[in-house]
């Protein structure tokens, strides 16, 4: 919505990292050779003790024609370049309103931001005075809103109902996107959706440098310990990370694999290489838990879920003021951290 | 349920109107003869410079057989000699307890008073404790409750489908009635509804004198000044008007339009010709929006729809016991004012 | 959940019934023989004036194979004997986890105390820190949650969705069994439920020794005093008696009858038992409603319905932490009550 620049939440990685006497190096990976303990790189070759992928998605848009932000038929906020192209699409509908289609492709794996958007798309418009010239459609594979690749949590079927019933905004679940074209979003069961707006999460795949470590999908499959199970030095974390759905549904959707998850995933693996050069048995088990503040526009939602995946000895879902203040707070907090360089309060 | 007579709710529109300059002459129109400028009526003719066709609808009973309040089989409330015959029905329904049927057919285009009827019923039953002797059923034309003909309003389908499971009110949506005998409605479907007391709202259509004017269905298009699009000097409000639904539903439902929009109209539409007398150009848009106080027996709701057919800028639906009292105020408040001809606070 | 003992809530029928003159037998009825008057029991013949049939259910195990809990696949609590077999195979449960199963069959009737156990269970693995080892799910021949063989009562379709929802109690309604193996439910429609540990209300039956005096289950016609219609001198109450749905559901169900219920059919079958004695006209007419409190772990329900079955007069449904102190507090008093032989408050 513009309530952020790119600059505002960007970081030096590099410099960051230097004083830590980490070495940064921003390069594509070629090529993993587990066997010979090197990372080729399009310009170099790097050898390593232990290597950790955490490459994130390759946002596979290839798989849906027209789907690619690069044609500008539809848009997504996975990079910083295409965030930039939505913010600019966002503003050309301002000025010519006319219906909004968001939500989540077959084999997305990360459902929040495209309900977060959702939310605050509506809270916008209804701040300009002009919500009833935006028909808002919330599209996804995901086979009933509030599913989120997670199989729900705990009443979140009924919740998102309710939030998208007295919001207006129109669900269509459980579907496969056959094609975009400039204007209409073909679905695979023979309906389309016009749009003057359309913002999906595209499928989700690995990153094709390291996706021969992994599955079909090319995410890398990972042990108890984050460590791959025929690589005893390679571990991954996040997004690269291999994590089977709780049951499989019907359109395909993924896992999601949070930021705070990642960082949880991090440390754990961080811990267990430090135990293995120790030479002593790894202490962090994959036990992975979520929390999470989802943007609502005017308000926030506190989401736990613990495991990740049901059945869950823990999960909560509350909507409240006070949840999007704790959001804001946290941002402001994480990237002061960030920058200076602490992986916990100092 | 008794708690008016018919005096309390009768104006004498002539009285009212002659002090303000406005002859009232009440008759039935035979045919407009727009390029003559003239009505014609069973009794007389009548040039105008400007018509405004506020008709109200035609209670198209003939539509399905065994409809028609004449007959005796059903009953409904939109003439004041059936609302009296209701009154009969409903003390004979007392005296001899047994089912209840009510809601709308196809093609009506009214669905508000049914729900109240339906909570009214239901409360005053329970104060004389004899609801579990009375099964009451709400049959519908609506795809699901709560739809009002205007594709639901904010969470209505829900809040109507609670009320209705803790008030033990059964629903049968989206159904056209083929036929209704002495003591059974036939579904189209082919199911039957057995009833002692049958309340149901009938089609509408156009008034026959100015259906030529009008769509298939006899109500009269207008442009976004309540103007007839081929007849300039022609206005049209309330009921008699044309309003296309916000989709099209299973079993064909209408778009309410209620008293308060029918207000609006009529302010708009002599705002829109006092400006074309005095050649300027006409100040008042089309623009529905719609408040409501539905009756719910000892409560009643707020319903507010801006604009009446989604998406809206504004949507707002609670039950209250204060919205009960403004109800009733709202009632004395806007009778005082007919009666005294004010069309505004004095 | 082990929470009482058998001890602390079985009664010495015989000694407290003696000091009021009444002799307490203990057998296995063979046969009643109404035009002899006499009762024929494994051990001796009794012969009646009155004879009051109040024997409860036969579980009918034998109609689904594998359903015993003599066989041990599954559990119930229906008899102590079973109770205790089920908290032993709780016991293992707890020490090796895997998925519960537990619900109604087809048949069955009596809904309350499974929906109790899903709060119970759930609750008691949340304290151990187990809940995610252990995934639940509910199965039942009612046709939607919240049913509970009564059509519903107010919002309790919702109410229980809601509440599984938040607990991650899985649903399966509407379902049929076929057979039961050591480890897996076969459902009619063809699925299979795994399990662990499996607790089923079995299908009721009358029991055999008074079933030919009633319907083709074995359950004994009532009139409206609860008196067999061909035997003026016997009287049925309680889960003896026959009770039709109040429509048929799609997989049969049974109305349950509670012990609130068969405490009000005794006094009511008492008194008029009483008048006929003196031949007057009986005075109690069968007017069934109940009053339930419903075990919800660390809450519980009031449940209120009045009558039993809709449409109804009166019906309550809330769930409050007031309610499980009433519901522990009531147990201490009916069973001092019960101990000491009084019906009412002395």
């Amino acid at each position: 919505m513009g309530s952020r620049r790119p600059t505002d939440i960007t970081l030096g990685v590099a410099d960051i990292l230097r004083p830590r006497g980490i070495t940064f190096i921003h390069d594509t990976v070629n090529e993993v050779q587990p066997d010979a303990l090197k990372v080729c790189t399009e310009t170099s070759e790097y050898e390593y003790d232990y290597l950790v992928i955490s490459t994130g998605p390759h946002l596979s848009c290839e798989e849906i024609p027209g789907l690619s932000p690069e044609q500008g038929f539809t848009h997504c906020t996975f990079t910083m370049e295409y965030a930039v192209k939505s913010k600019e699409a966002w503003n050309r509908l301002l000025e010519e309103p006319g219906p909004i289609v968001l939500g989540s492709t077959q084999m997305a794996s990360c459902f929040g931001p495209y309900y977060e958007l959702a939310f605050e798309m509506d809270h916008e418009l209804r701040k300009r005075k002009m919500r009833h010239k935006v028909p808002i459609t919330y599209l996804t594979s995901e086979p009933y809103v509030g599913h989120m690749g997670v199989g729900g949590l705990g009443k979140s079927k009924r919740f998102m109902e309710d939030e998208f019933a007295e919001l207006d905004i129109k669900t269509v679940t459980n579907q496969s996107i056959d094609e975009i074209t400039p204007d209409e979003i073909r679905l695979a069961g023979g309906g389309t959706l016009p749009f003057k707006l359309a913002m999906l999460a595209p499928p989700f795949k690995g990153v094709a440098g390291v996706a021969p470590l992994g599955n079909p999908r090319g995410f890398i499959p990972a042990d108890n310990h984050y460590r791959h199970p025929d690589h005893a030095n390679i571990y991954t974390i996040g997004v690269a990370m291999a994590l089977a759905p709780p049951e499989p549904t019907p359109v395909p959707t993924g896992v999601p694999k949070t930021g705070f998850m990642t960082v949880r995933m991090a440390k754990a693996a961080a811990a267990n290489i430090a135990a293995d050069v120790q030479n002593i048995p790894p202490t962090y088990e994959k036990e992975l838990s979520v929390v999470c503040l989802m943007d609502m526009g005017r308000t926030a939602a506190l989401m736990v879920a613990d495991p990740v995946l049901p059945p869950r000895q823990k999960s909560y879902l509350k909507k409240a003021l006070w949840a999007k203040w704790a959001k804001i707070q946290f941002e402001k907090y994480f990237l002061w951290k960030m920058r200076h360089g602490y992986s916990r309060l100092p």
